[in-house]
């Protein structure tokens, strides 16, 4: 019987013998390649904590000890020694399975959703305020955060705060050098570059200097030693921390259990808040993805084992892969152009440029904020910046897209990935707002392409346009209908839109990916002998007010078709236009309900479970029209 | 003739000689002290940076050299020195004048907008990497922050791709130790504390007794110089921000205009970012304000010079001192109710708490990220969290709100203060999204009382709501119709309205403040003929579907009333609703329409411009019925 299976919680992990631990690793490693080469999910980040994990429930007691794991795209290991290694553990990221993320709705282990970085440090301060008020004073709160958490604004603010919220904390810093990409900015460096700093160097030969002067007395020497040990303490990573209140241990071998355990018991005994950096390495036990961990970071299902094989999805065209080359080809001609992404680049599609014209290129780590207004200057000075960020993360900047980039209708171009449903990564990386918290901003111009072709289209068109453009697009675009290069064709007027099939009675009007929808809602129709109209939108905002009004005028039912919340989206946006013009139209609205929406294995199944299917379309218009 | 009616540029403040000086900032504090007693305004921080700006005008020259004011409350003193000393000085903040805070439209010597605290350095590196790619290397990019914006995590990411983006960048920490309320956190302490710190206490003293001994040959004492040369460069500041690649200067006093002039001209030669720490006093010039600043950080109009007159508004009632009081008194009963606030103990209205019950006060600085986040995390954990954040700085949390806290139902109040129009600070300042922003978001319930009797009773039931809770209300209450304490009188359903008038043909729904104005057409309707009905909303999220089924039977035109913008707001979601339902209503919209709103004397000429008006409002009903 394998180790592993032994495992039904932390008393178990604590139970096994000193000589079975790596044995232990091992079988989790293999759980965790063949559990996500099948379903996808975060391959890399999970082998480099293998060690960390068993150690961390190895000393501490959750779920009375809370471990907070930041972004806990990381948390698959501590799923497995939490009494999760079951049936739906290998259905991890699937319908019915468990979530790829943490979540208090699966496990009384998970202490706090996550799903965006840096939101860690703050839960672990509000947990360890409450314990200190009403809890008891026994329980241990740790946070596990990655070095690329550094960057995000969020944990600095926590961390500007920690010295006054509590007295005991222990903070883990999981460095690999690596956030999904390679760790940008002052920080993360600075973790891995502070002995090799000129500064340390000139001490450190002013010290020596002395100490061979061989003219010191005894006492001098002592005085010196002390003097010594007082400026490693500040020159070593101590001082950065310490202007927070963290006490710094460390660099720790993240991949040695026992001396993890060792240094772990250590901070459980301290009263003070302790921050322990330990070193990781991505990817580990699996070479493919120690050697390319920005790949490895979320893989597709179907990835066989050593990394070889293209996933099924792969037929369909990458939107990313079409951002990254025509960015490319704009970028070659035209200098303002730059690229800003927030360490991201592999995930929207920038690898390449970032490659071949690194002056075009800016990574600014994990910041979406600065991000935002960082390219609200740009813009502002002349710039052409294009600013790269998912849908779901875009929320953390929603502020400096108002405040910044449209209220002085600054000519930023925002490609806006994973918008709609992320469907395996579940509940915190849905991309179904942005229509909503991007619509409600004025001077906002808001667009979705139905295909890879209309997406070279709009982009190309979008800087002539002269103001902030938000293009929103799905992860694959359907494959190509015909041959032959992505190639700019026909420039956009803003605003417009385009009837793709004229028909009667019944128009349904749909908004980038959602076309398929109306496309197999069309082909039922006809079934029954209604020969549907189809518009393609294009435009969120603003709308074709002329298109509007005249299918308002020449059929029975509009149908708006989003994949976006309902409430403030693309169809309540349609709502509102009808009703200021005193238009009296009957409109059917599909996208998703009011309700957060949980991981499942495909789109469709997701989508399904929310009533917005062909089948159910076509019982909702059948039902208004009777 | 005065100094200052001499100065049309910053060239004429240039060509002021150095004996004038004094007198030039004499008379522009005369000049602030006249207008913002007259029309309200920030006075205290821009009596602090009088001699800083003077400064910066003689040695930089704007509109070439960019200088890039944090929050640019503190942008009087640059306004008149950079032609803006006129008649619409005069009017400031004022319909016609100039707006209280940093705008392009209104001045090339205005680089960006800003209003909300933290993006001065995301926009001054911008710049500065524009000037670096397609500009001339010969100018200056100058970012003026407050020490309190060291606390915000947008400041910390722009502080950690500082030396990644820009060669030559000049940083002013304006140092008066206040943000709003006292500044918070490790950083701005950490300025304040250097030299108090026991690490550098141990190493002057290991030196000075080494110095001391007299054992040592003049080799050693020239090694020991080094040594405490490079100890002192790592103690003193120099060490936090060279973490960053910022080379530290200061702390400079700010109020002495030739030493600041010195600096800055040295500044200008550094070919590295370069951060200056000036010490300046918020008031300074003005006794009282020097007193409490929090009190005089943001002024009500016609308050007298010697800070004892009471404003008009005071007559009505404060919406933060009710807030205050309520949370007060629950908080006594309830040791698990904690408030948090971001940097506005004053503005918020919870002073008195923070005072009486400092343990059940949480003020994390300016950083609503971490305090929205935390406050989840409290509520997770068996607190109470009561959250008070103005409207428009709830933008900056969005994420949080979403992710966070509602995801997971969390009960944690949010109390959302300056609500709707904020008219005279203007574009960055109203609160005029947030029913949009929130109500998009699954699981949160958002109301707004229509008067402070409203408001006990609303706060009161939240508690019992057990899920994530948004009041929001605007400053000042209209005056008490009763006499009498506000007491808890009466226990809400969540999603319950009133109907307060019944009436026929039409219907007025309100939300929270606009009820007034619903009121004001009513009158006029009944001139005509028309006795409408009136409901108070109470909630925009869940709304009352059976009231607005009831409504809908019974009357021909429903006209909605809401401050906030049109797009996706309180009306979007009754049409929503009716949508749904498949009801057919005539529903007129009354809120915001979709541009940025600039500064007005007040709030209601800024809504009569925008239609928002008792008779815009009849016209556009009788129009309708015809």
């Amino acid at each position: 019987m394998s180790i592993l299976s032994s495992i039904h919680g932390p008393d178990d992990v604590k139970r096994v013998k000193k000589n079975q631990l790596k044995q232990l690793a091992r079988e989790i490693r293999e759980k965790l390649m063949a559990v996500t080469t099948k379903n996808g999910g975060h391959l890399a980040s999970n082998l480099g904590v293998v060690e960390l994990t068993i150690a961390l429930h190895r000393v501490f007691n959750s779920p009375e000890d809370k471990i907070i794991f930041d972004v806990s795209h990381q948390t698959y290991v501590h799923k497995l020694l939490t009494g999760r290694n079951d049936e739906k553990f290998l259905q991890l990221r699937l319908t019915g399975g468990y979530g790829g993320f943490s979540n208090p709705e699966e496990s009384k282990h998970d202490a706090f959703i996550a799903g965006h970085a840096g939101t860690a440090l703050s839960v672990a301060l509000g947990i360890a305020y409450a314990r200190d008020r009403i809890g008891s004073d026994k329980n241990h709160v740790i946070a596990v955060l990655g070095d690329a958490s550094m960057s995000c604004g969020m944990t600095l603010e926590a961390l500007n705060n920690l010295a006054y919220a509590t007295k005991r904390l222990i903070v883990i810093v999981n460095d690999n050098e690596f956030s999904i990409g390679k760790s940008v900015g002052a920080i993360p460096l600075y973790l891995n570059k502070i002995l090799r700093s000129r500064l340390y160097q000139v001490v450190t030969v002013a010290v020596k200097k002395m100490l061979g002067s061989g003219k010191i007395g005894k006492s001098i020497i002592r005085h010196v030693r002390n003097l010594k040990r007082a400026i490693k303490s500040i020159i070593l990573p101590i001082s950065y921390f310490e202007y927070y209140g963290l006490r710094y241990f460390g660099p720790i071998d993240g991949h040695n259990i026992a001396h993890l355990e060792e240094i772990f018991d250590f901070c459980k005994r301290a009263d003070v808040p302790v921050l322990v950096h330990v070193k990781t390495t991505k990817g580990m036990g699996f070479p493919s993805a120690v050697g390319s961990p920005e790949e490895f970071h979320g893989i597709d299902p179907a990835l066989a084992s050593d990394g070889s094989n293209l996933s099924e999805s792969k037929k369909m065209i990458s939107s990313g892969e079409v951002f990254g080359a025509e960015l490319m080809k704009l970028a070659r001609r035209d200098k303002k152009i730059v690229a800003v992404v927030a360490a991201m680049a592999y995930g929207t599609g920038l690898t390449a440029l970032r490659d071949n014209l690194p002056d075009q290129y800016i990574d600014v780590g994990i910041a979406e904020e600065h991000a935002v207004t960082f390219s609200a200057a740009l813009a502002k000075s002349g710039m052409r910046p294009v600013c790269a960020i998912y849908s779901t993360f875009l929320q953390r900047a929603f502020d400096q897209v108002l405040h910044d980039v449209c209220s002085q209708n600054l000519p930023v171009i925002f490609c806006i990935d994973r918008a709609g449903i992320a469907a395996r990564d579940g509940t915190t990386h849905h991309g179904i707002f942005d229509l909503s918290f991007l619509r409600l901003i004025p001077n906002a111009v808001i667009l979705q392409p139905k295909d890879a072709r209309e997406f070279v289209n709009m982009f190309h068109s979008a800087f002539a346009w002269n103001c902030p453009v938000f293009i929103r697009y799905q992860k694959f675009y359907p494959p190509a209908t015909s041959t032959g290069a992505l190639e700019f064709s026909k420039f956009l007027r803003i605003g417009q839109s385009e009837e793709l099939v004229a028909g009667e009675r019944v128009c349904l009007i749909s908004l980038g990916n959602m076309l398929s929808l109306a496309e197999e809602i069309s082909t039922k129709l006809k079934a029954i002998g209604i020969g549907a109209g189809i518009v393609n939108a294009m435009f969120a905002k603003p709308l074709d007010e002329e298109m509007l009004k005249k299918i308002a005028g020449s059929y029975e039912t509009i149908v708006t078709l989003e994949d976006n919340v309902l409430a403030g989206g693309f169809g309540s946006a349609i709502l509102e236009f009808f009703n200021t013009q005193g238009i009296r139209a009957k409109v059917l609205r599909i996208g998703w309900p009011d309700r957060f929406i949980s991981h499942g294995s495909s789109a469709d199944i997701l989508r399904a479970e929310s009533g917005i299917s062909a089948d159910a379309a076509v019982a909702k218009i059948i039902s208004a029209s009777s």
